[in-house]
C-alpha cells in the first residue's frame, strides 16, 4: 500500500535490467525534475522504462503544475499511441492473478512481445487482493527486459484512478509495448472502467461454483471474452475440467456480444506453465476476427468519445461538488430525502437552482 | 405511438369502468386545465383514475408551467407515497409480455390487490414491442376497475422518461395502488434505469436457448431476482421444462446478489393462467425476507439518493449541452479525438475551460 505512493516505485522493478542502446544517457544521469516534457517524450518513444515510469507519476499526481505538465506529454505520445493489444484481467482474490500475469507474461514475452502490466484498485487496499503491489510474488516477470509493471496509482476516486490508467496506457503504447494488461481486482465498479479502456476482457476463475463466486459482482461474468479456469494441476485437474464443462454450458445461455465474438471457457496452470499459449492464441484471435468485423476500431472509437463524456461529466461534477454552499445544502437535503419528506428531483432542483446562482 | 402522447390516454382505458364513491362529482365535471393542484392531490389521494392520468400526464410534460406545477403535486403526494410494491418487468419482443401482464394483473386483481402498470420506452418505436401503446392486448386488465394502465411517455432521453416514470410511481401509490409494474422492452440501457426504481426485477424468457436470447442485453439476467419461462403451454410445455432445469443450473453460476435472495426459474402460461399464483408468492417471498433483513429499505434508501445524484448529473449536463458555444466546440473535438491528433481528456478539459468562462 505504501510503496504504490512512492514515485519511484516503477524504477525499482526495472533495477539491474539493462537500457536499451537507443536511450540517451544524459537523460538517465539528470534528476527527474529537469527532464523537460520534450525529454519525457523523447525518452518514453525510446523506450526507457525508467523515463515512462516517471513520466505516469507524473500522470498519477494530483498537483496542478504535474496535471498541466502529464497533459503535453500525453498529447506529444498521442500519435505513437493505439498500436497495442488492451487486456484486461480480473479474477476475485485468491484465483492466482500474479502468477498467472507472470506465466503469461513469461509466455508473451517469450515470443518476442514486449508488455506492460498496469492496475486499477480505487480501494487500494492490498488485502483485498490487488497483488502489483506484491512484487516479489512477479519475481520473474520484474527482472525480463521485455516487461514493465507498474502498480497501481494511489487510492482516489474510481473516475480518477481509471482515467490515469487509461493515459497510463497511452504512455506505454507510445514506449512500444505491443500488449498492456490491465489488472483489476474483480470485487467492484473498476471492471466496468476497465472494460470501457480494453480491447478483450479475461476473467480468471476457480474451479468449483460454490463460495468462490460470492466476491465476483453480478455482470463481470458477461463482460469475458475469455474465462480461464486457473490453478488447473494435481488434483485439481478433475475439478477444474468439471468446471470448465459447467461454465461452457452455461455460457450458451448467454446472451451474444456485441463483437460477435463467442466467448469460450479454458483451464490453465500458472504453476506447470499450461494453457498460456492457447489463451494468448485466443486473444489473437479476437483481434483478428473483431478488426475483420470492424468492432476493434468502432470500439476503439466508442471508448475514446466514452472518455471524452467521461471527463467532461467528472469535470462538471468536480466543480459543482467543490461548490461549498452546493455542500451543505446537499447534506441537508439528502436527510430530507431520506425522509421523504421531499421527492429526490425536487431536491435536486433546488439545490442546482442554488449552484446556477451562485458559482465558484 | 401515436396514441401515447394524446394527454387523455389513460382516461381511454379505464372508460366506462365506475369511479369509487369518494370521488368530488364536482371534480369530474370541470375541465382539467381549471383543476389546482390541491384538487390534484385531493383526486389523486382519493383514488380518482382519471385525475391521476391528467396528473401523470403534467408529470410528463416538459412545458416549464406543467413542470412547475408537477413539483407541487408531487411533493403533496409524497408523504402518502412508497406502500407499493414496485415491480420491474422485462422480456425481448415475443415473449408474450403483454399476455403475462394481463394474466398476472387479473390474478393480482382478484385477490384484491390494486395494480398499477407504468411502462418505459424511451424508444418509442412500438414495433420493437413495447405492449402498453396497444391496448386491445390488454382487454380484460383494461377493463379491471383496480388496474390502471398507463402507456409509455413519449420519447425522450432514457434519464427523463425514466425520472417522469418513477414520479408516477410516486403518484400511483398516493391513489392506493398496492402493486406497481414497470414494463420495459428488454433490449437496452432501460432495464437499468428501471432497476434503479424497483424492488423485484422479473425476467420472462422464451424456452429454448438460441436465437430468442439475442435480443437481450448482457448483464439484464444477472439483475433478475425471478426468471418466467413464459407459454409453458401445449406442445411447448417439454421444451419449457427443459429450459427451467438449463436457466436453474446456470444461475447456481453466477454470485450472489446483495439482497442475498437466491434467484429462482420457474415456468408459466398466460394463456391458461397458469403459474400466477406462484410468481405472486415469490414476489411476497422476496417482500418478506428482505424487509427482514433491511435491505428492502436499505434500497429504497439508496435508490432516492441515486435518483437525487442522477437529477443533479442530469441538470448539470443540460446546462452544458444547453451552451451553443459548448456544442460547436464538442463537435470539432469530437472529429479531433476520433483523428487521434487530441487525447480525450485533453479535449474535455479545453471545453470545460471555455464552458466555466461562458456560462449560459
Amino acid at each position: 500500500m505504501e510503496e504504490s505512493k512512492l514515485p519511484n516505485s516503477a524504477l525499482s522493478v526495472s533495477k539491474g535490467v539493462p537500457q536499451p542502446p537507443s536511450v540517451n544517457p544524459r537523460l538517465q544521469k539528470i534528476k527527474r525534475r529537469q527532464l523537460s516534457t520534450s525529454d519525457y517524450i523523447t525518452g518514453i518513444r525510446n523506450g526507457d522504462r525508467s523515463i515512462l515510469g516517471q513520466a505516469i507519476t507524473i500522470v498519477e499526481s494530483n498537483l496542478p503544475q504535474h496535471v498541466i505538465e502529464s497533459r503535453s506529454i500525453i498529447e506529444g505520445c498521442l500519435p505513437y499511441s493505439g498500436n497495442s493489444l488492451r487486456i484486461g484481467i480480473t479474477g476475485v482474490p485468491g484465483v492466482g492473478k500474479s502468477s498467472f500475469i507472470e506465466s503469461m507474461g513469461t509466455y508473451i514475452t517469450g515470443i518476442g512481445k514486449k508488455l506492460a502490466v498496469l492496475a486499477i484498485d480505487p480501494s487500494s487496499d492490498r488485502s483485498k487482493g490487488s497483488i502489483l503491489g506484491d512484487k516479489t510474488r512477479m519475481e520473474t516477470l520484474s527482472a525480463n527486459d521485455r516487461a514493465f509493471i507498474r502498480p497501481s496509482p494511489s487510492a482516489g476516486t474510481l473516475g480518477g484512478v481509471a482515467r490515469k490508467t487509461r493515459e497510463s496506457i497511452l504512455l506505454c503504447e507510445a514506449a512500444g509495448f505491443d500488449v498492456v494488461f490491465v489488472e483489476t481486482v474483480g470485487v467492484g465498479q473498476s471492471e466496468i472502467a476497465v472494460h470501457s479502456m480494453v480491447d478483450f476482457f479475461l476473467l480468471l476463475m476457480l474451479a468449483g461454483a460454490g463460495d468462490e463466486l460470492q466476491g465476483i459482482k453480478r455482470g463481470i461474468m458477461e463482460m469475458a471474452d475469455l474465462l480461464a479456469i486457473t490453478k488447473a494441476d494435481g488434483s485439481n485437474q478433475d475439478n477444474a475440467q468439471r468446471a470448465r464443462a459447467e461454465y461452457s454450458s452455461a455460457l450458451h445461455l448467454f446472451p451474444a456480444s456485441d463483437s460477435g465474438w463467442v466467448p469460450e471457457v479454458v483451464t490453465c496452470s500458472s504453476h506447470r506453465n499450461e494453457g498460456m499459449a492457447a489463451i494468448w492464441d485466443k486473444m489473437n484471435a479476437y483481434h483478428e476476427f473483431t478488426t475483420a468485423n470492424w468492432y476493434f476500431q468502432k470500439r476503439r472509437n466508442k471508448q475514446s468519445l466514452y472518455w471524452m463524456n467521461e471527463s467532461i461529466e467528472e469535470g462538471l461534477k468536480a466543480n459543482f461538488f467543490g461548490n461549498s454552499g452546493v455542500n451543505s445544502l446537499l447534506e441537508t437535503y439528502r436527510n430530507d430525502v431520506l425522509d421523504n419528506s421531499i421527492s429526490p428531483f425536487t431536491a435536486a432542483q433546488r439545490i442546482l437552482e442554488f449552484y446556477f446562482k451562485n458559482p465558484l
